[in-house]
Formats: structure tokens, sequence, C-alpha cells
């Protein structure tokens, strides 16, 4: 985290989801205006009182001259996108079809690939791309317990979760599994963390779970995963579909996972009796 | 396979889906009349004109008597049970009693130990347990073509299925997994496979996936697992969900997969354009 907040301004590049709404208050906070780009269709917030600029797909590469023209020397890539962007080659301007080939040529990498892509074509240049903990490192999970305590056999849980999780991260597949009664129930695939709650669920309510009530979450980066751009997340959602899908708990790698509305997760999870934990590698 | 036909009876302990009725079907033919052993609520043919015995989970000790009265030496445990069984311990017969605390004890461990700890338990009490394969050998999947052949990517994203199949493997996780554009998209979790092929159609369905079609479903038995309770099955409705889900072709284990009903299974494939191969540890 070298990045000081008065060092210039910084744009967000703003997908679904709370957290460009954070980072933008974090920011504003601290006597930053934000420049807000937002992707129309992706983009929740409307940030009415925000400076910023509407951009399609088909736009992206006006990232550049609009940095330019407004002083922008950050750009932090936050949120999700669901789904792959359909493109139009036909509405694409000219910095864009210049911008965009390699992101395109590795669209169909894997999502690390991709994602590396676009943090090197934006750094060639000019802008230093920020990852969300380092505007707001508040929002970074620290090691221990937030709700709750996971037993022997959570522990035992959690480890086997971590496991998995490793074994799987050569293959850019989810962040997320579900260990229940000492074995994985779920791994998260590209349906994303919430459906796979929703998932067990339904294994609970059609009864190819055997108990109604047990069995933890556990969710990590990929090895060798850039920060900046797909930082494991959780928040209010999260803690309510795993208290829902009767899970017992939460764990999460500390220092490595972001954790939004903190302090209402923590109040979901304590009513729900589901402990939250931060886990150091 | 060192079992013959013509050594004595078999017992058939039957599970849901076709399985148990291809063995039974098998038997017959070469003259034999097997002995069915129905689970209520469980199996789902009647096996009317067959020679056999309801069981409810808390009689399985009966299993013994039973087949030491009909002059039985082997038994095959096919087809699928949903979800692990509802115990009634005060509905628990005496031999049930004497019988079941090994299973019970390890009955959350993980499929491989429940089913390994059932073929030691019902051997020591003098059963020979055989596999769907030893009594049908014709079921397993050859290596070859059956529908269509996989093009160069194909064969990357089969690759890639398998290793990752393989990874996963000391996890006691599903046996399948779906690939896309070069990438793990879903892993079968307690779910089962026709349920991680309708995720897939979801998928498609919500733009959470870049293409209509393509990709391809990998199958393959975990490292060390027993052939005699869980090998790989694929049948029609593991096909026909795959058409729908939009994929360009399924990839077994050869050697290792049953197929039921396999001319439909290649009828399904061929008229939906979708690739079915048995390829070679």
């Amino acid at each position: 985290m070298t990045w000081r907040a008065e060092h210039d301004r910084v744009a967000i590049l703003a997908g679904s989801g709370a957290l460009p709404i954070q980072l933008a208050t974090q920011l504003t906070t601290v006597g930053l205006q934000p420049y807000i780009l937002r992707l129309p269709g992706v983009t929740e917030k409307p940030f009415e009182n925000l400076d910023g600029q509407d951009l399609r797909w088909e736009q992206v590469g006006q990232i550049f001259p609009l940095c330019k023209e407004h002083s922008i020397g950050h750009i932090v890539l936050a949120g999700g996108v669901d789904g792959r962007p359909d493109l139009k080659f036909s509405q694409m301007d000219w910095p864009t079809l210049r911008t965009l080939p390699t992101i395109l040529g590795q669209l169909l990498k894997g999502d690390d690939a991709v994602l590396g892509s676009v943090i090197t074509v934006i750094e060639k240049r000019g802008l230093k791309v920020l990852g969300a903990a380092d505007i707001a490192p508040s929002l970074v999970v620290d090691e221990g317990r937030f709700s709750g305590a996971p037993g022997t056999k959570d522990r035992n849980r959690i480890d086997l979760g971590f496991q998995l999780l490793d074994a799987m991260s050569p293959f850019d597949m989810g962040q997320a599994c579900v260990v229940i009664g000492g074995r994985p129930v779920a791994v998260e695939g590209a349906e994303g963390t919430d459906a796979m709650l929703r998932r067990i669920m339904d294994l609970r309510d059609n009864g190819r779970l055997p108990l109604q009530r047990g069995g933890v979450m556990v969710k990590a980066p990929k090895a060798g995963q850039d920060h900046r751009v797909d930082m494991p997340t959780i928040g209010p959602e999260t803690v309510s579909r795993a208290v829902a899908a009767g899970l017992d708990g939460i764990a999460v790698r500390a220092g490595a996972t972001l954790i939004l509305e903190r302090e209402t997760c923590i109040d979901i999870a304590q009513r729900g009796d589901l402990f939250l934990t931060g886990i150091a590698a």
C-alpha cells in the first residue's frame, strides 16, 4: 500500500455491488472527489452527486483521454461484472479498438488472465491501477473472530476447505467451497458464491444432505491472484445466505479478503448464530 | 473379473435408476434368477416377476440371513441412493444393530469411506461383493468414439477436466466437471451430475457464460475408488442434459465408467451433435 490519498485524483471504474459505493464514500470522507466511470447495465448506483461519466463497453478506451482531461493518475476497478461483456465491434470507437485487442485476445483464457491483461494495458497507458484495499484498508478482513467461534470439528472443516481451494487454485475456478460433515459438498464455479449457497439450501430441502444444520463456507484468493482486480469479497448478502443455508460459520483468508458493511455482516452473523472468522495463511 | 455367472446366485441391493434393472436383465438373460433386495423409497422398479424382499434401512442387517436362506453367495450394490439415510434407531432390528456400527461410525467421513466400510462389513459376514462391471462387462465404456469426434480445443478442455478431477480426487467430491472456453465453470458436488448440467443451462440463460454453445463435460473415477460400489455412470438422462446445456461433448474415463442404455445414449448424442468418447488413462 504505497499509494497516499493526497497524491492525486482517483477514478473508480464501477462494477456492480456495494464496493464502488464504499470506495467513493471513503475517498470523499478524506476530502477527495473520485471520478466515477459508470458501466450502464452493470453499475447499480447513480452516484449522482459525484463527477463522472457513463461508458458503454465499446467506449472503454475513452478511459484514458477522460482521465487525462480530469488530471486523474490512479484508477481502481471495483465491483463485479456478471458474465462477460457482449461486445459490439460496430459500436466500438477508435481508442477502444486500439486498446482492447490484448484484452479480447485473452477473454477466453480465464478470469485471472483477462484481469491481468486489463491491468497491463491500463498501466502501459500511464494510469496506475489501485486495489480496493489500497484505498480502504479497513475493508480487509483481519485475523480473528468477528462472531462466534469455530469448534474443533469446524476447524478441521475449515482446514479441509482451504486445502481444497489450494488444490483447485491452478484451475482458475471460484474462490469458495462448502464443507459439511467432513466432506466438501459444493465448489464455487461460474455461478458465484451466492448461487453456491443457494445450492446448499436446495440440497437440504430435497434431502441430499443428511443434516438441516451445520457446515462451513471457506473463501480464499487463488494462489498468485492479483489483489487489485479480484480480491475475494463477502458482504451482508453472503452472510444472510450462509445463515439461510444452515451453515455454522464462514472462514475467510485474513489479509486477503474484503468485507463490505462489516458491522451489518457481524450483526447478521450473531443473530443467525454463525461464526465469522479471518484465518491467517 | 474373476466371477463366473455359473458359480452361484446373486443378490442385487437395488438403489435408484436404471442400473439395477439392467443387471437383473443381464442375469436373467444368462439363465440366473437374481434375488432383488429393494429399498422402499429408493428402488424405482417393482421387479415384480423376480424373487426378492423389501428392506427398510433399519432392516439392512437382514441381508445376511436372507442371503443364507436363499443360497446366495454374491451381492452387487447397484444404483444410487440420494442423500444419506435417515436411520431410525428405534426401528432397527438386532442383526442390523450388530452389523451397522462400523458403517454408521463412518457415515460422516465421506462417501468413499462409507462405501468401503460397507464392503468390509458385508465380506466379513461371508458374502462376496461384486461390481456391476463384473456382472455386465458390456456396460463399461471402451476407449474410442461413440458419437462425433473432439477437436483440438475440445481435447485441451478434456485434458484440463481430467487434471482438475485428479487434483480434487483426494477430497472425495463429485466425479464430473464442465470446462467451457478453456476454463472449468462447474464441479459436481453433492447435487450430482444432472443438477450440475442444469446449472450450465442456467448460467447460459442468465448470461453468466459468454457463449450459448460449446464446452465439454468430463467424468472419471476418483483415484483409488473401489469400482464395486461407485463407478461413474452416464445414461440417456446425462446425455440429454448435456445436449440441453449446449455442450459440444462428453468425455469419460475408458474402462472405468459405466454407460447405461448405450444405443439410446449414442442416438441422443448424434441427434444433439454431441461427441461422446471414452479416453484411456
